[in-house]
């Protein structure tokens, strides 16, 4: 009988999930839409449906002793998602009191997906023995997870690690929270295609980017012109890095971790914005930690990063 | 025999130390100066006179059980002062490690001021019974200490939560630490007087502050003629306060405390410091967090607070 936990992610458009053992092997993964089911237990009892036949296919020889959940908006400490703005369920959703029905007995247990990203990193990837270090995923918006002592930051209200909405600047760019000048505004695959805009506008430099229109552009299209020497393009990687260093230092003046780690479609991009990034962080430094603080890509495979992290988090609940 | 530990705190002028209970009651208390001493090892060697004198004044029915120390720049995990700008010692002082001499088999430990002063609001103020909050000491600079489930944050190197030098506006006002912008030289005693002598300069409003010099002008000088209604003391209230809410929603987007405790001179100022800066982190708070934090007057008093947080270290340490 081999040991495995049930991790699940909920995105907004699909959930996948997946059969991970300790080593986070992925034995079997699926997925199904998440946008298809405005009704929540209907997505609930279709999503059951599902496991239950992965579990199945994966033979008689495992034994499943957990089920990690990363959601956006997920809250740890009372098993819900609240009023996330990409989901078809609006207000306070209990999932893992509902999903408890389906699976009597079993430990559930619901994060954001930044932190199951974090315990992911922790458990299986670059932060193995880390005991404090920050995740940050530039995806759509900009999510963190941060570690100290060893323990996901949660908060007195589970809601903790919310770094992409740190203020950038007042009256700054509009963003989905209702707010302006976040850091996920600027420092995102959203924000980077946000910069590239104004940059075209403010700007007289041939472009290749000119055109594309809004709605088409993405973050690799900006990355294929950055490596192919698209001026508006390698300028958008530098002020993004620019704006994200300079975050990234007021963070370490909260957690002071040894590491922070990028994860992400971004991430990709490599030293176009690693480098800016670095450079920013360290010139906004308190002289105290300067030179102290890794700045690192992601050690976790992004194919399925998302059902790894929360695997993690279901192994980390059984240890304690 | 009445248990009790000794709480020493360093500051860049005077060294005050004191007897203290369990119950955060001082038994005895006496200062030295910091400042007379060049030479770390006779400062420690008179240090320790001045001790073994007090304590053998508070009588024979007392048992010491540890020691605990508040310095700038304190390190508590290697029980170090490094390179702290206001004091005389230069580099890495072994504080812990020379003053066992003294004491030897004495439990001893050491962090920064303003960590214990968060872990005496812990013990013996606001604070007890949370598990998450921040405490902000508004003196010459701007110190925090940062609790998550119920332990001060040291982060990697020991140095966490410096908020202080959370970046505030790229090329902003000088700060002591070599960086420009920083959060304390805005919300500070002295933040608050750079941001008087602005206001002098930028408006025609008549103010009785237009007749003190900038080494004589206080935040106390600024209190009172805001109390009797002066324009630009009361604006450079709202300024200094629209600056820290706006951080300090920041601050609660990483590790959402419960509450944010604000200790020191300014926090005197009651509404005047209190109010702007409730608004200004409401209007910058993540939704989520909105109307759930707390801003609230530190609880210790003033004249012992530095030495009861350093005790309440020490109780903290011996719980271990």
């Amino acid at each position: 009988m081999r040991d495995v936990v049930l991790g699940i992610d909920i995105g907004g458009t699909f959930t996948k999930f997946g059969i991970v053992d300790k080593n986070g092997n992925c034995l079997k993964e699926n997925f199904t839409s998440t946008d298809k089911y405005t009704d929540f237990d209907v997505y609930l009892e279709h999503l059951h449906t599902e496991i239950e036949e992965l579990i199945n296919s994966a033979g008689s020889d495992i034994k499943i002793k957990g089920i990690g959940v990363g959601a956006p908006n997920g809250n740890y400490y009372k098993g819900t998602i609240e009023h996330a703005p990409n989901l078809n369920w609006k207000g306070i959703v209990p999932f893992v009191e509902k999903f408890k029905e389906y699976f009597p007995g079993m430990p559930i247990v619901l994060t954001n997906d930044a932190n199951a990203a974090a315990i992911g990193e922790m458990i299986y990837g670059g932060a193995k023995g880390m005991k404090n270090f920050i995740v940050i995923t530039l995806g759509t918006g900009l999510g963190s997870g941060i570690v100290v002592n060893g323990d996901i930051v949660y908060g007195h209200d589970g809601f903790a690690g919310e770094l992409g909405h740190f203020n950038v600047r007042q009256k700054g760019r509009e963003c989905g929270c209702g707010k302006f000048g976040c850091l996920e505004t600027y420092a995102s695959a959203t924000g980077i295609k946000r910069t590239v805009f104004k940059l075209l506008a403010d700007k007289a430099d041939k472009s290749e980017l000119r055109s594309i229109s809004f709605n088409d552009m993405t973050s690799k299209i900006i990355w294929e012109a950055a490596k192919k020497g698209d001026q508006i393009a390698i300028e958008a990687f530098e002020i993004t890095g620019e704006i994200l260093g300079t975050k990234l230092a007021d963070a370490v003046a909260c957690t002071s971790p040894e590491a922070i780690f990028i994860f992400g479609g971004l991430a990709k991009a490599g030293n176009l914005i690693f480098n800016p990034t670095l450079k920013a962080m360290e010139e906004n430094l308190f002289p105290i930690y300067k030179g102290k603080v890794k700045l690192l890509p992601s050690q976790l495979q992004e194919t399925n990063a998302a059902v790894l992290g929360a695997s993690a988090l279901a192994w980390k609940e059984l240890e304690k």
